[in-house]
């Protein structure tokens, strides 16, 4: 009988602190895995999209060496040194993104969301990662800036006005490759935000 | 009995969180600000360093032109672009490293030490910087290997064969200059190591 009495309204005082202390953290917390999320795929589609592009950027021209006399020259992106290291740190960064965009995709689905160890170990690979790419597509801006420009100084002549295909692939691929080093500073960046919110919050 | 039997222990287990909780954080946020500052020192030094060995790499050669003529021919860093995008992007970290490191000095100085607020924007700044000084040291590093070993595929003699010594002046710049970038990256790690030790502490 007295079992049965108190199914019916309990205290509403005894609900209310329980229900505060839940969901505005949780709110909050699930709205920045999205974006992590959206950031990680961004990463993977512009990494993986660049790789294409620069791969497939081949181009042959029969080129003049002699009076009446014209050979098949062939440009591709493993004649150039910089493009092999910006390929390898493209791969590198998309391998990265599948990784951590599965992990990120882990978190959404869970409560708790993700923890902040993990959270703390990502932002660190982040940020090496920031520096590899981003160094990987200076040294690919620097040689193209010489392929479409020339140096006079140093006797190194521009050969973007012969393979123009081949530059505008190029080009298109450092774009790209710039696209996902801004990624990669932005996902940085709200990590560093998120963390320094946990901190503010206590 | 029961009773009186439960009153020699407790003591020792009740002090035992007391002690933990208070004076290990306090060593370890003292600690971090004398680390920061001296990898900014570092920051300040290499790029301080790097600009002054490769503005000071100019070389002058006779370099034959013709069977019985030479001329004279010079090779500076400003005739290369990704030289003077190295030269920029370490003036900017130059700068940089003196006002952070000057306001880090302060925090030393200070009981608080450095608030967390500054430590955010510090790190936002650092993440930044990180990717614009490895993009330049990427840049300046595809120019020389080009310089360094050529390239036959698109005619692109080396020239580190005849200026030797103002390869040597930039190769010793551009080692500055990764040293600049781990530095940063380091500082970068620094930070948000320390967010994340905040955030565990609460």
């Amino acid at each position: 009988m007295g079992s049965s009495d108190t199914k019916t309204p309990p205290p509403a005082a005894a609900e209310q602190p329980m229900k505060q202390s839940a969901p505005p953290p949780q709110y909050k917390c699930n709205s920045r895995p999205v974006v992590d999320v959206a950031l990680r795929v961004l990463l993977f589609a512009t990494a993986l999209v660049a790789i294409i592009v620069i791969a497939t950027s081949k181009q042959t021209k029969m080129i003049p060496v002699a009076p009446g006399l014209a050979v098949p020259l062939t440009a591709k992106f493993n004649y150039v040194p910089s493009y092999i290291y910006l390929v390898t740190a493209l791969s590198v960064a998309c391998l990265y993104s599948i990784v951590t965009g599965a992990l990120s995709v882990l978190a959404l689905t869970k409560p708790g969301g993700i923890s902040t160890k993990m959270q703390f170990h990502f932002v660190m690979f982040d940020a090496l990662l920031l520096g590899i790419v981003a160094s990987a597509t200076g040294a690919a801006i620097g040689v193209s800036y010489i392929g479409l420009k020339g140096n006079s100084h140093t006797g190194w002549t521009k050969i973007c006005n012969t393979y123009d295909s081949f530059c505008m692939y190029s080009a298109a691929s450092i774009l790209l490759a710039l696209i996902s080093s801004i990624t990669l500073l932005l996902l940085v960046w709200l990590s560093i935000y998120v963390l320094y919110k946990k901190t503010t919050r206590r």
